[in-house]
């Protein structure tokens, strides 16, 4: 694969320029017989548009997803979905310094190497425009999963060193606030905080945390293809992502064994753990607890202080990114981890459909 | 694929239970003509190795490599690579417990909720024995990398809270501890503080750092197979390893952008960046510096203090791991991030290598 | 895969279906900087157009190709490449039969059978129209390839017992008459016959040719994708094709060694075959010589001609297919054939590049 | 992937050389709770042994399979299993013709041309031993699928012009004659015709059949991975294969679509078609009929006459392979068409498995 697919079962393939006619996406592999609307999809976008909030870039962006394939009745066919978004705000503007200069913390110098040619319009590929496919994508692997039993939920833990501790979660104010955190009063605190990032023609970085609930155990596959494996895979291929975890994370590494084990016992007939250090998952397959993950997102790097920088010819010079950008990308990267989170694991639970005979007798010799 | 072979183009199936007759692995994919010999391997197999120090398990294994096909006269041929590693410390045992009781902390549950079957035998495919295959196709691909001038490395960063800062670093230090650590003092204090955790039957966590040298501009794929999401995947899919990092990581989260962008400069003719923030890659391609990757290790699961568990015929009761036991993971570990890590660039090396026409046409049509 | 997505490195995902809003095609991994415009793509699309022939539906569809992504400055940029072809003739009409019948020859029980839900409208995902993606992106890998100096060529060989032996081939004539015969006199002797199959309401199979020249020796990985296979299945994935062979193919199995043998000989310093029995494949990988492949197909299902069936209440029943069908299927898949083969010899030109260590050394080292 | 890994979801990688240490192959992917054992792979293995008749070669392999993993007390684990078959016959010989020439109609110089090195020791990666691999795996799927119900027979229909018509078939006669044809009387003449053949220094072509009954409708997946051309690859991917059809074949391309189509009916409430000209695949998706697939196998290229042909430093010479060598390759070909045949087929049903929602409540939420 060429890099733009994702999923060995439920495959996405995202394809589009920030300033290019359209951006889209095509979903193979999902089952058929799944209620899907354009609205579905509408709302997973309408979480990562842009202008939602004065933390949000001003583009004038409708993002409005048009199902071209794959759905017939109401019901998805089990052919390719194919979403598409037309981009609306392409005025033809000067790129001047953007198509000659190598912006600090951005992708335009690794793409002219690797290609010797890039469409520097807003970033080309590399915008946060690509992500809109996944979102559309993951709209449609959530309706999949709750059908299912499975829910997958995520929020902003932290910005900047506002961080709300796990004891002070309250999971519904998540849409009460643009930051998408679950306290409302942490989330004051972070809009003050990003207001003086602004001020100082800076930015901020931040934490995202992803949870599942409802997960069966035994998803994921042994080895390579482990579940965390894979969500720190599908969650660092988000751009900006410079770290991901799960359960205790980097903070198992001080621990003890001890400490970090989560003892079995047994709850209304079922195997259960009295704690979850593991994050939802041991020797990479769900275990029955809830999955629970956090990916760190950098500053978002376009920003106007001056930086120093060398443009395509070789030259140094310097930058100062002009235009309103977020001061921040944890909150419209939020309902993108959610995505990715869900596409991985509808394809995994796709995948686990041959894990025993008993399976495939269910399906074939009933 | 079902989980069991990692890579699209330079591939690795890896197969095997800890006391079945042998554990090997297929390498397909690697280019005719590299130089290799069964003690290439051999050396990588080594580091990994039990019974090094008094912090390894005691088991007895030569794990002697046998190349089996895709060498001739001492060079690859391009077809598979098959290397095998016999078994020898098969001695029959009384695995009661292990067999009956689902261990905390291990796969025990999870694969007899997957499968419905189990090798109970030594933790069957889920035993650290697994990663024998791996760092059998780590030694191929790191001497493919060393050809083309990229040199991986991995060593421990940090046992429990003793963690090596940078600037103590002396990596000549790596191979003069057991525990791999880039400096002597430092894995002496590691060393007592294990010693602590064995007289209290418990076990301690750390974190693996693996640094990339030489790495060539533009390698990853944009999207979802960048180099830094593949790094993660690579590393995560270690059993035991929770979290991963790239760069300045989860410390990024609570920086500006101003303090984690990298600014770009001149440097004998190529364009170079002034710090390392992030760690080696920009927008999933590699920027032509130096790689910097960590992965934090949880402490080993097996313990011989007393722990509540439930068997599997659902009943609760209560397990102490009797044998030998390594208190601490990380060390025997470092051998395998480093070998996933070189894996996973030659891998997108390879995938880079229809990035441009102009490589078409170098190797097509001169 | 979920069976939409064809290659490895050179990857095309199709979508859409004959009666939603557009149809279209993904490319991704093609190298950045080939030169491509949507003319490219029409001039292919234009050669299965529907309505240029009296053998042709009525159908009236401009088939107009937009690229969406992946071309910046009339050059491809190494991202996706989007095509998309609107459906122009939706016009509301009564599906009935359609809708409620399982039509002969068509594949309307097994979709039925295996989604339990079915785009009936014009075929849905079954259409002839699913080529559409197929033959935009075998545009583009056609102009890869003619870069690299390899030539595609597919035409009509035969239809019904009409077939143009070898002898008599006049490759100019392949453009000069509506059915692709690379001879006009069995171009109108195909025609006449194809007219008493209209006049019986019924239909034709014929046979489809397709020759490779330029391509350089070693193309195709040996055991399971040899090239003679790859290009198999990519014909054989066309709707309607029931054979394939290489070279001497079905007659090979008539022969003897000594006669079906190519011996070889040195012209011009190079290695040569004196003779073409393989149809440029040894070991499953090119040989230097032409590659030979042809492919049945059957005669187009839908007939006018009353024929008995079942409803999908499982009520037997008749049917007869009115509306202007095409009474041969061959002139129009005959691009599509071609698109298939030259899709395949870009993806297995793009795996070769790392065939050698002297081929990285060539990109990585100069 | 490298070419050496076959399917999806139930892969096969298979590795090893003629004259290497052992050949073995990884099956990955195949369900837990599948009941196997050695002797099932062995009765697989021993239909293609060598030494069997006159008229297949007297290399002296007892071809003894061992399983390394994946099997615990009888049944698969669904862990990868790793099937070994040491080579026994490797007294040390004179290469000395066989490493400097190329053989006509062999793959020596495609190798060269590819890798610019090539085992050159029987054969090395091209000999036919590389089918035990295949073979194995072919075991282990066909009693993955007699437990569905679905049975996948191989047989010889034709040896040179010698061919049993349908009509004449006994399938009793298959295991009663070396040459595994469905009919005694015609094997006798066909062995009649291979002495002939022999003495002539010569080799005769022929064809395979396979038939597979019990499939339930609805399997193969639509566009690029339908069920008949996914076999086509498989078959074709078997050295000697230069040709591959399914049902009328290539009788189709000379007939009308009255004649072709198959009509519907019901039979015992389900839907079945009156005739079976399509070989039991429609829209790529097998229809409940019997599949029915041929492939054309060319003559054994190792003749003993005298060939024209060049040498490795380019200087026109001539060759007369000595040895013995099989004069027909269909008899031994027969169980790894068959082989090739039943992996595609349970990859493609474990694929199936995610059609639709249906299934996965069936798994996930019973």
């Amino acid at each position: 694969m060429a890099g733009s697919t994702y999923g060995k079962l439920f495959t996405v393939t995202t394809w589009g320029e920030s300033h290019g006619p359209a951006i889209g996406v095509v979903i193979d592999g999902c089952p058929a017989g799944l209620p899907l609307t354009e609205e579905n999809i509408q709302q997973f976008l309408d979480r990562r548009k842009p202008g939602q909030s004065r933390f949000t870039t001003a583009r004038s962006e409708a993002d409005q997803a048009e199902i071209l394939s794959g759905v017939f009745g109401g019901r998805t066919t089990g052919t390719p979905i194919s979403v598409i978004v037309r981009n609306q705000d392409q005025r033809s503007r000067d790129y001047g310094k953007i198509k000659d200069c190598y912006r600090p913390g951005h992708a335009d110098y690794t793409f002219d190497a690797k290609y010797g040619i890039r469409d520097y319009r807003g970033g080309g590929r590399t915008s946060g425009r690509e992500t809109i496919g996944r979102v559309a994508a993951g709209a449609v692997a959530s309706r999949l999963l709750k059908r299912l039993g499975i829910h997958v939920t995520a929020y902003t833990k932290a910005i900047g060193s506002i961080s709300v501790p796990e004891s002070e979660y309250d999971y519904d104010s998540i849409n009460q606030n643009p930051l998408y955190m679950p306290n409302n009063e942490y989330a004051g605190k972070a809009a003050a905080y990003l207001e003086s990032c602004v001020k100082n023609q800076d930015s901020s970085g931040g934490i995202i945390e992803c949870i599942i609930d409802g997960m069966p155990a035994g998803i994921g596959e042994p080895v390579f293809d482990k579940l965390d494996a894979c969500l720190a895979k599908a969650v660092m291929s988000i751009g900006a992502v410079k770290g991901v975890e799960i359960g205790d994370g980097f903070e198992a590494a001080r621990m003890t064994g001890s400490a970090d084990n989560d003892e079995f016992c047994m709850k209304k007939g079922t195997v259960c753990k009295k704690s979850n250090h593991s994050g939802g998952t041991l020797g990479g397959l769900s275990d029955g607890s809830r999955i629970v993950l956090r990916a760190a997102v950098k500053p978002t790097p376009s920003i106007s202080r001056e930086q120093k920088t060398v443009d395509i010819h070789g030259k140094e010079t310097s930058i100062s990114i002009t235009g309103r950008h977020d001061p921040v990308i944890v909150p419209r990267a939020v309902v993108v981890a959610e995505s990715m989170a869900a596409i991985t694991v509808a394809d995994l639970l796709l995948a686990n459909m041959g894990a025993k005979m008993e399976y495939l007798e269910k399906i074939y010799k009933e």
